[in-house]
């Protein structure tokens, strides 16, 4: 199989890991991708892998580890620690990929309840700091059979989320490092605006790190709080037919992830959610991925 | 003299152009950006140009063209005509650079009162559009002295009001022309953000294109309405020590326009704004700027 529909838990935020592996498997999915709060929550890894096999699914991600770009010793061995069990959770529920974003600005990192300097917004030494945490998760990474997969998030959150910006930069990041350790995920919301996008899918297809592809639509205006701009897809404005084809022609045949923060989606019954996401991922996403892998002829598409 | 301040009048919107011209003189500015409906109240760009003159001020830019994605025959030709029209009002307000704002997706044409096709969500296709309106144009802007010039907006406005995103896409863009017809602008609060920055900036003077630089901050939280969030320098997250320096460096020597949408800033006393964007800039931009052109010795810098 390929292309098979994923839950990320951060599209049904009230359900926890039992009742979201429960709602995704009665809607016929048979992956999904936690985040580690869940994990957390039902007292670690080991349960949560139960929770996760005993529903029939497989964990297509871990979300998320990273938060790299803390320039004091303290708050760099906080984030390698945080970043070890990261990897070892992701094993242990087994999910390949290790969903990493990277951390902003020490000027912002009070906004996410960090600790930071307000006076150091050097971005480029900020994304050196990302490189050199990498060097030292890599080797766990490795052992642990876990791909640390680096996400570009949108400019708008280059502040206080990630100084990882676009596909290339995370290719770049990504040079030093063996592909089975570190990959790439393409998310539609991060990534569409992207003038090198088609060629940057191609070259992660080509260097075997496109590991992971993650929807949900761009929507306007911007929300209130920014991180809930996130739509479901059909409801903004991003081209997935394009996209899709993209990601396909890449050699991508993986999980699809549906990650949607968005206030009125996240707190309407989870069960329409799971149906809405279905129906449009079926309608929109689905078949452009399967024409451009060949699944199915171009005529199947209405 | 090199590195003028210059008041964009999206920074004063309180003021008509009598006025925005009369407050920047007497905080000793030189250099004024006004926007085109300053010019139109005025009667038209002959009085305009006499009215600033008359302050003893000259204008930096002229704000703005662009919106060249519209898909139907009427929105391209509209285009076409406003923007023969700015040429010429460059030209006669002696403003030697006509920002271009590219103009964003059909599906969002709505949302900035135009008219689109809701299911038109095809960047490529827009950004060609884009290219073929300015072979269109380029050919009056030679004419009349005016050079078009192509800002990158953040991506967070990809959707809405550029679908051009970065330095180097502007750059790419500008290639097929001569470079006296079609340069860039340099403003940081757009891109910031960009991992390609410093090599792109430097690209620019090298190409002879880099005809502009403006300055204001990215704040955060982003505002509730995303276009207000630019911010006083020193407000917000940007580096400018830096930027500044790879923009001095590529030789860039004109006018520095401030421009900045901001509810709090734009409704107080606009000369308190003139004073405090004219003592941000001498301490956190000029110094900068002067250093790597070899005005001041780095000493001078504390």
């Amino acid at each position: 199989m390929s292309f098979e529909l994923s839950l990320n838990t951060g599209t049904t935020p009230k359900l926890n890991l039992h009742q979201a592996v429960e709602a995704a498997a009665r809607a016929g999915l048979t992956h999904i991708g936690p985040w580690r709060h869940l994990i957390e929550e039902v007292g670690g890894a080991q349960r949560a892998a139960t929770i996760i096999r005993e529903g029939g699914l497989q964990a297509s991600t871990l979300c998320r580890g990273g938060f790299l770009t803390g320039a004091s010793p303290r708050t760099k061995q906080e984030a390698l620690e945080s970043n070890q069990k990261a990897i070892e959770e992701a094993a242990t529920i087994g999910a390949r990929n290790l969903i990493m974003v990277v951390g902003g600005l020490p000027s912002a990192a009070h906004i996410l309840g960090g600790s930071g300097d307000p006076a150091d917004k050097d971005i480029v030494a900020a994304r050196d700091r990302v490189a050199r945490s990498l060097d030292q998760l890599v080797p766990l990474a490795l052992e642990h059979g876990v791909c640390l997969v680096l996400e570009a998030l949108h400019p708008m959150y280059a502040v206080d989320r990630a100084v990882l910006s676009t596909l290339g930069q995370a290719l770049d990041l990504a040079t030093a490092h063996p592909a089975e350790a570190v990959g790439v995920v393409v998310d539609t919301f991060h990534v569409f605006w992207d003038p090198q996008l088609q060629q940057q899918i191609q070259r992660a297809g080509l260097e075997r790190r496109l590991v992971s592809y993650q929807v949900c639509d761009f929507n306007l205006p911007i929300a209130s709080n920014a991180l809930q701009s996130r739509g479901m897809m059909g409801d903004g404005h991003i081209d997935f037919a394009t996209i899709s084809r993209w990601v396909a022609r890449a050699g991508y045949r993986g999980p699809v992830e549906v990650e949607i923060f968005n206030d009125e989606i996240n707190s309407q019954d989870p069960h329409l959610t799971l149906a809405t996401m279905s129906q449009r991922y079926e309608s929109l996403v689905l078949p452009h991925l399967e024409q451009a892998a060949g699944i199915h002829p171009a005529s199947a598409i209405n």
